[in-house]
């Protein structure tokens, strides 16, 4: 009979299966290409609200500058896709950036680059998860302010989906892309035809008037640190372009090369898309703001009760109309925000089971759960993204800040390395095309190294109070805690390695065996007798007489019953277990240190968990302390309690998984 | 070195006591009579005030009855007292009502009474800290609103203090109550005096109109449950009347006649302080109601920013005059408050104590900490009073209710059991003065179970949605828990006796020794030693396949470094640890079950709690299934993991008692 928790676990999880039973079949080009462009091509949901809401500041004036920032943004995509494509080539393992940094610069730069990927992972389910609650409200307004608990919902039920391993086969990682990007293609596509033919309507928000928040306006240096702002929260868009890196391995053969083409046609639809949003969006007058209360304005009053729709909601309203079109197109965003969601738990996992692997995360990590993932990733991962949803209340301006630190951290330490890669790699190749093309791979990392770099200086300079600091500190505390635990990892193996020393298999001279009283009742006397059947040296029953009423009937039990053991009473002034006991065996060993101690302990084993409250728990205690004596074996000798009305426990059954 | 927390425990408590170093010295007459009624006496600075409240319901009609319920209030006390000196005479052990109930009624009335006396107990904590709360509140206003704070503040002191075991000496116990009462007394006599001369002065809150909640006031049945209500609500002035008998065993010798002495004595202080008060309180013109901005009223305008003052603070304006008596009154009030609190804190415990010897309430309960105190007991009251306080805020109202209900189950059931004491021995004893002596007690026993049946009845009936029903539910989930506790620790002893059986002590035929492999390194070594050590009849290591990687690394070491035991590798296709092993467990033991199986686990023992993180926890898993498994020995072989940078650790030294 399963036990409630492991019933619970049965439904949720499913059934176990058996390690190689089941292999995902690779992904082919066709459903490749959507599969893993997924979470890059899902920002679209969100990073356009985010470039528009920082540029409203400024007013109408700045929102005008939105298809320009759009422009940036995309060309930051375009370097990062070309400088993956050469990257995927030469670390196609799908351990990516991690592993660039960590075999070209060093195992410290690697973890930077290691913990600033746990983080964005993190984020990616975060970031999704509340952008799904937005489009959730937008549709279904009685359910505003409870953003936060939607995106946790949204985060268990991925976690859930993961922990089953549900959801792997190709077309279910590709058709949720494939919708969206064929339902937003159609929705750009009507809206650049009827723009080009003078018939493009205007978005609900159009209308409106924005109150510029800073008095400047777009003037000098503020203006330029606004445009700097929308330009680093539209980095946002950047999210999961490393997908097709670190998810190479599920690729069909020739991964490295099907790698390169899934670049190729995710940043060529990311920048179509990207710049026509973003185009349209100003054509229909869309105004996103932070505070729509205080920000937006009809007619010189203060609107009231109005919810703000997201970007592409207003484009479709704009461009097909309101009603049924809205609601198809939210519900596919959502659909596909839960689809990179889930290729959060797929990555998560696995960059942890690599950093874990090097002895950088605790083992744990690289266990394989009842459904072949790598359960304790996941759940680190659901416990992380519930966290960051929660506590910021699903708040996605904060949320993407934190998120394009981490992305420029990992992607200027591993274009540095690539750059060295390629230095090391020209040495050895002789003069020719074959080093030419060596050269501008390099000059390729170098550029991309340096803009990235410049792209971080912008965002932790402009956004260092809004988000970035929490970023910044986050990836030192990792990158501290990772090295720490790899240095125990190494500091243990060093410790524990066998060098084949004959004093590692040399047995103790003689077994001194201690037999623990309490009461003189059954379980003592089992425990004495399994002492007994190990046939040690020296057996000896230990009684510490912290209650003088007790001490004296165990020790008549004990003469009457004519125990085959000595019965030694410790005395215990203070009324304490422990010490005497310690001072007791610290004696045995002091005398004859070569001689190995084991400590016999009677314990009871009860059927309820309430049971365990009405019994001393003397034993943990002892456990305890008695681990860091050396030289010190502790026997427990369990007697199983039946429950009430019986006599003795039968053994309960347990149903192995062999049975079933 | 202390750890962090024992050091803190040294700061709190104090160093540990040997076992009968120190024994508080008994209290004579002149330190019992106050010290045994602290918390009888210390009830005046409440009750007073809580019978107003009651009657005030009725506007001022009401507030004139005042006298007649502390006259019926004072009534029962004089009834209580006189029943008690009986009982104590007969059973002078100190374990009072429960003991009367259990041996003469039988032992679920003797579970009742005992459940009603822990309850009480803990509200006599929370009732004293609550009614300081408000007179820190009233000397103090600003602290408003902060009532169950302060309350909570003072229970944690006053279990500090318990646990150190402070304040034991004779007078520490007797003097607050000796000031309290002294004080009283003089502001009594004075206003007595003025009273009498016609110069009494009127209380503060005399000017106030009160306006009746209830519109029918003091008419029909209405009116008659508003006075049984006050009454019943009065009868917290029976707080601790019982504790010169659970505090019998402190008196000096004759015991017995002491208690009843000072029984005497503060049944007739109570009686007159409660009658003058409450006389005084009319005379002043005091007006105390649940809600002053509602309920008072000023020339027909509400009152706003009135903070009523308690009973005896208005008293002691009215007849000293306002300022610095009034506030030294307040300080030796909350003194006193604090001292009944303290003596909560060394009945409770005793009561436990006496339930646990007798089966009742878990075993951890007798034992006692380092100052002597039964510091389990300590802890369970402080966490209940502490509970106690936060949820109702302080709230004196819902707290009197839920107190008297105690008192009166458990007075109405012991006095039931002196009633059958006496008929039993009254058969027993010949025709003569002997015997008309008992017949007198019996006489009384059987008029206190009346009247104090009577008392719970109205209460029940008329405050039973004001708390009551809390009190009655409390009492019979404590009944039940209390029997269940009784029955498991019956069926382990039936199961655990020893009968002297020979099969008791019977050898099983064999040890069969495995020692679990995950890797091998030096701790697997060990065990495998100390294995061969105890010479088992057959050893065998074993290695479940979880991980096909490691297993063929163990597998190859475990060949080249030629170790003196065959290798088992068990195969695991659901990755788990458990069932392979607990299968080859079964199978071993199917082939000869009077065999002795023993499991070695090498374990890691690191140095500091976090690196446990990152150790699989697999040994404890491990354990909690093993120990239901008949015929196991689980025998763990720890490894002391050095420090990073040390090659072993020393053994850490212990500090114990003894060497200090």
């Amino acid at each position: 009979v399963l036990s409630f928790l492991e019933a619970l676990k049965r439904i949720l999880v499913g059934r176990p299966e058996a390690t190689g039973r089941r292999r995902p079949k690779p992904l082919r080009l066709r459903t490749g290409v959507p599969a893993l462009s997924t979470s890059a091509l899902s920002s679209l949901a969100y990073f356009p609200d985010e470039i528009l809401l920082t540029l409203a500041v400024a007013g109408l004036a700045g929102l005008q500058l939105g298809p320009w920032v759009g422009l940036a943004v995309a060309a930051v995509i375009l370097l990062l896709v070309a400088c993956y494509r050469v990257s995927v080539r030469a670390y196609p393992d799908g351990r990516g950036d991690y592993q660039i940094a960590k075999e070209n610069l060093g195992p410290v730069p690697g973890v930077v680059v290691g913990s600033a990927l746990l983080l964005d992972l993190a984020l990616t389910v975060a970031v999704s998860m509340s952008a799904a609650a937005h489009y959730v409200v937008a549709a279904w307004p009685a359910l505003e302010g409870h953003e936060g608990l939607i995106a946790a919902a949204g985060v268990v039920s991925i976690a859930v989906i993961a922990l089953r391993g549900a959801g792997r086969s190709p077309w279910a990682r590709a058709l949720p892309t494939l919708v969206f990007v064929g339902v937003l293609a159609v929705v750009v596509l009507v809206g650049l035809v009827l723009a080009a033919s003078g018939h493009l309507g205007q978005a609900p928000s159009a209308g409106y008037d924005v109150v510029p928040l800073a008095q400047g306006g777009l003037t000098g240096l503020f203006g330029l640190v606004l445009v700097l702002r929308a330009f680093s929260t539209g980095s946002a868009a950047l999210t999961g372009v490393e997908a097709p890196i670190t998810g190479v391995s599920d690729l069909a053969r020739p991964r490295a090369a099907n790698a390169g083409r899934v670049l190729v046609v995710l940043g060529i639809t990311a920048t179509a898309l990207t710049l026509s949003v973003m185009w349209l969006a100003r054509a229909t007058g869309i105004k996103i703001v932070e505070d729509p209360s205080t920000q937006l304005s009809l007619h010189g009053e203060p609107v009231e009760d109005y919810v703000q729709a997201p970007v592409l909601s207003q484009l479709t309203q704009a461009v097909l109309g309101g009603g049924w079109p809205v609601i198809v197109f939210g519900a596919v965003t959502v659909v596909v925000l839960l689809a990179a969601g889930l290729s959060g738990f797929t990555a998560f996992p696995r960059l942890a089971y690599h950093l874990a692997t090097d002895g950088y995360l605790p083992r744990q990590l690289r266990t394989r759960g009842d459904r072949m993932g790598y359960s304790n990733g996941i759940l680190v991962l659901a416990a992380s993204a519930l966290l960051l949803v929660l506590v910021t209340g699903a708040h996605l301006s904060v949320l993407v800040q934190v998120y394009v630190v981490g992305v420029f951290v990992s992607f200027t330490l591993s274009q540095v390395g690539m750059t060295r890669h390629w230095t090391l790699r020209i040495r050895s190749v002789p003069r020719g095309p074959r080093r030419s093309a060596l050269h501008r791979y390099r000059l390729l990392a170098v550029v991309g190294a340096a803009l990235s770099l410049l792209v971080l200086g912008v965002v932790l300079i402009t956004k260092f109070t809004h988000g970035a600091w929490l970023a910044a500190s986050a990836i030192v505390v990792l990158t501290v805690g990772m090295t720490r635990i790899h240095a125990h990892y190494g500091h243990v193996d060093r410790e524990l390695a066998v060098v084949g020393d004959p004093s590692e298999t040399s047995l103790p001279s003689r077994v001194h065996a201690l037999v623990l009283v309490s009461t003189v009742r059954k379980p003592v006397l089992r425990a004495l007798s399994y002492a007994r059947a190990t046939r040690p040296h020296h057996l000896e029953a230990v009684l510490v007489d912290n209650d003088p009423e007790k001490t004296v009937r165990a020790v008549k039990a004990w003469t009457q019953l004519n125990l085959p053991a000595p019965l030694t009473v410790l005395a215990s002034p203070y009324r304490d277990m422990l010490p005497p006991l310690l001072n007791h065996i610290r004696r045995l060993r002091a005398r004859s240190p070569r001689d190995l101690v084991v400590v016999y302990v009677p314990e009871y084993v009860v059927g309820h968990w309430w049971e365990t409250l009405v019994h001393n728990q003397a034993g943990i205690r002892l456990r305890t302390r008695l681990r860091r004596e050396p030289g010190v074996v502790l026997s427990t000798v369990p007697w199983q309690l039946g429950p009430v009305g019986h006599a003795q426990a039968e053994p309960r059954p347990e149903r192995t998984r062999e049975q079933e």
